[in-house]
């Protein structure tokens, strides 16, 4: 933590800014090691040029963030406090009373809480620590890595024990269901915010939702599965074929299949994420499925299921060792279905490195009831 | 929905407002019947005095959205265009290039968002519509409420099932994830997240997370549980002595039963929040335990698990019929344990109404395991 908290420090000395105001879950925790879910109440972090960062939290939470290793200073306050007060007599005590400036995540405060701090110190300017939060959370540290590979690997887990449990007949959430009451024996507590399993025609759109769909015969069965491990999230699809494929199905999946290995293939450092994008588009489009691949060929992994960067056809930035993000083609065809191969990806100085085991070449699978 | 939607255009006409832009997915899906999860991408509803109110998405989710009944203008966009550049030129075909003000959700719109809607309109002014928006939302009709109620009903059996479940040496986890497995059977897709079950110590903690512990005879055990339907929320909270009871145990269960019973009886309309914290928390001090009962008396329940109002001591508010909020006191000795009893109440004229049903009586469970 020392380290990452000394960086934003320096970087606030050479911008010039008075203080950075940090309020996002995964912000505070990256910085401090502390992370709970304030809901509607306030949880911070004030981070300075040269003093002691100050983490703001709820009475209660005091014990935890204590537990958590946080040895620097706490503001707490109870329900009936205004927390934004006792950040600013904190802050005049300090003697910034009249800051020139100060930092805050943009893209992630509420303009209220934005208001607030302006409102609290109305000459200063304010400043945007999103890019650098962005740049630092970018490159993963091997601990982290190590965090982000057992999420894989219990993501994976739970497609091994989900094509185990289908059945003609059951229904997606009962599939869903299964996978994360084994996960959850594994000690996992936090999923992607949901994991999926579509059926058929469900999964022939790219953003939906389980249900009561029951499984038959033919049916393309799409997992999208991703589980926190220390803070760090996996975001992992293989799709498969019930039973049999259509020649239509297997087109599909033999063209998003080519799409994801061209691109993973493509991710050096040096290259434009952009193109990226293109080759794996180029590869979908050339087979006639462009107008059914919606989005974008992947997105930023780590503290969040989806952070920076977004790995779509417009990012004109270059892959650099370090960096992890999904690669993720698909080809929606409603009333048909839909086939996504989605891996997470590490750059490191050698070229892609697969943090996804899992294979992916096609499997058809077998009805797991025993026939009697 | 326009109902709704002709009620904020009535608004804006009043406050002499030109837009709204609503960003939140759950005032999204209130105003419009759309929710989607739309992570980093924009969802946005704009909404004039005058005109058909506009949503924004992306362009994977128009499918969606026509399904779900939505039959008004749509601005959509792929992950390559820039939705604000769209929603420009579309407010101006309409007339509307120079607002005098507009209105945001200031508590939940990103100072980001904000800015750029501000770089758009540089001249409007920019007003708030959290307060309307909470002013509607406040007030459950009956469609809300019977959703509320299917809601706790399979919180409920949450319930049932987990105290079934408990084994000497079973884990917090094993048991959360069994509940979500037999809820997610029953249709459950969305859980309140994260649901909690808690053994012995770690329940004296009032935001404490599952995990390996094991259960033992004498543990306290809490469960915290609360699933959606159909947009709604449950939220409730039932302790259990496993095996047996210390006198201490049973006087904190005794306090906190009594302070939740008698903060209930006074939730009439009229009767001001702050009295209610008041109420419950005069039971608890008076018994020598206010120290440990660091929250509030409860928080609003609906489209999200805590939204408005705050029931807390400073909140000046008066109740009024159709109000539906959380009761929940609590008692949290670290290294003992904790109790919390959490009803989900709503407002009549004749007095509260309870929509959780299951009982409170203190209930000492035997080990579900089959002694033979």
């Amino acid at each position: 933590m020392d380290k990452r908290l000394y960086e934003v420090s320096g970087w606030l000395k050479e911008e010039k800014i008075d203080f950075a105001f940090l309020n996002s879950i995964t912000n505070v925790f990256y910085m401090s090691g502390f992370s709970c879910r304030p809901y509607e109440r306030l949880l911070g972090l004030l981070i300075f040029q040269d003093t002691d960062p100050i983490l703001i939290c709820p009475q209660m939470e005091v014990e935890q963030v204590k537990n958590s290793g946080w040895e620097c200073n706490i503001i707490s306050y109870t329900d009936n406090e205004d927390p934004w007060e006792m950040i600013h007599t904190s802050l005049v005590k300090r003697g910034v009373s009249q800051p020139k400036a100060f930092a805050i995540e943009k893209i992630l405060l509420s303009h209220y809480r934005s208001e607030k701090l302006q409102s609290l110190f109305p000459s200063a300017s304010v400043a945007s620590i999103d890019d650098k939060m962005n740049s630092m959370r970018l490159i993963k540290n091997e601990k982290e890595i190590e965090s982000m590979k057992e999420a894989v690997r219990l993501a994976e887990f739970g497609i091994e024990v989900g094509i185990k449990a289908l059945k003609e007949g059951c229904t997606e959430l009962e599939i869903i269901a299964y996978i994360e009451y084994e996960q959850k024996k594994k000690g996992i507590h936090e999923m992607s915010a949901p994991q999926f399993v579509l059926f058929g025609d469900n999964s022939g759109h790219p953003h939906g939702a389980p249900g009561l769909r029951k499984l038959s015969k033919g049916d393309l069965v799409m997992f999208d599965l991703g589980v926190k491990v220390d803070g760090y999230y996996s975001d992992i699809t293989r799709t498969f074929a019930f039973n049999s494929i259509t020649k239509q199905k297997q087109e599909m999946y033999d063209t998003v299949l080519a799409a994801n290995l061209k691109a993973i293939e493509s991710c050096k450092p040096g290259i434009r994420i952009a193109e990226i994008d293109e080759i794996a588009r180029k590869v979908i489009v050339d087979a006639g499925y462009g107008e059914y691949y919606p989005h974008r060929v992947g997105h930023g992994l780590g503290l969040e299921g989806h952070e920076f960067p977004s790995m779509n056809q417009e990012n004109k930035h270059l892959l650099a060792e370090g960096m992890t993000f999904t690669i993720e083609p698909g080809i929606y065809i409603p009333g048909i279905g839909g086939v996504r191969i989605e891996d997470d990806v590490l750059v490191t100085k050698d070229g892609p490195k697969l943090l996804t085991q899992y294979p992916k070449g096609l499997q058809i699978l077998e009805d797991s009831r025993v026939e009697s």
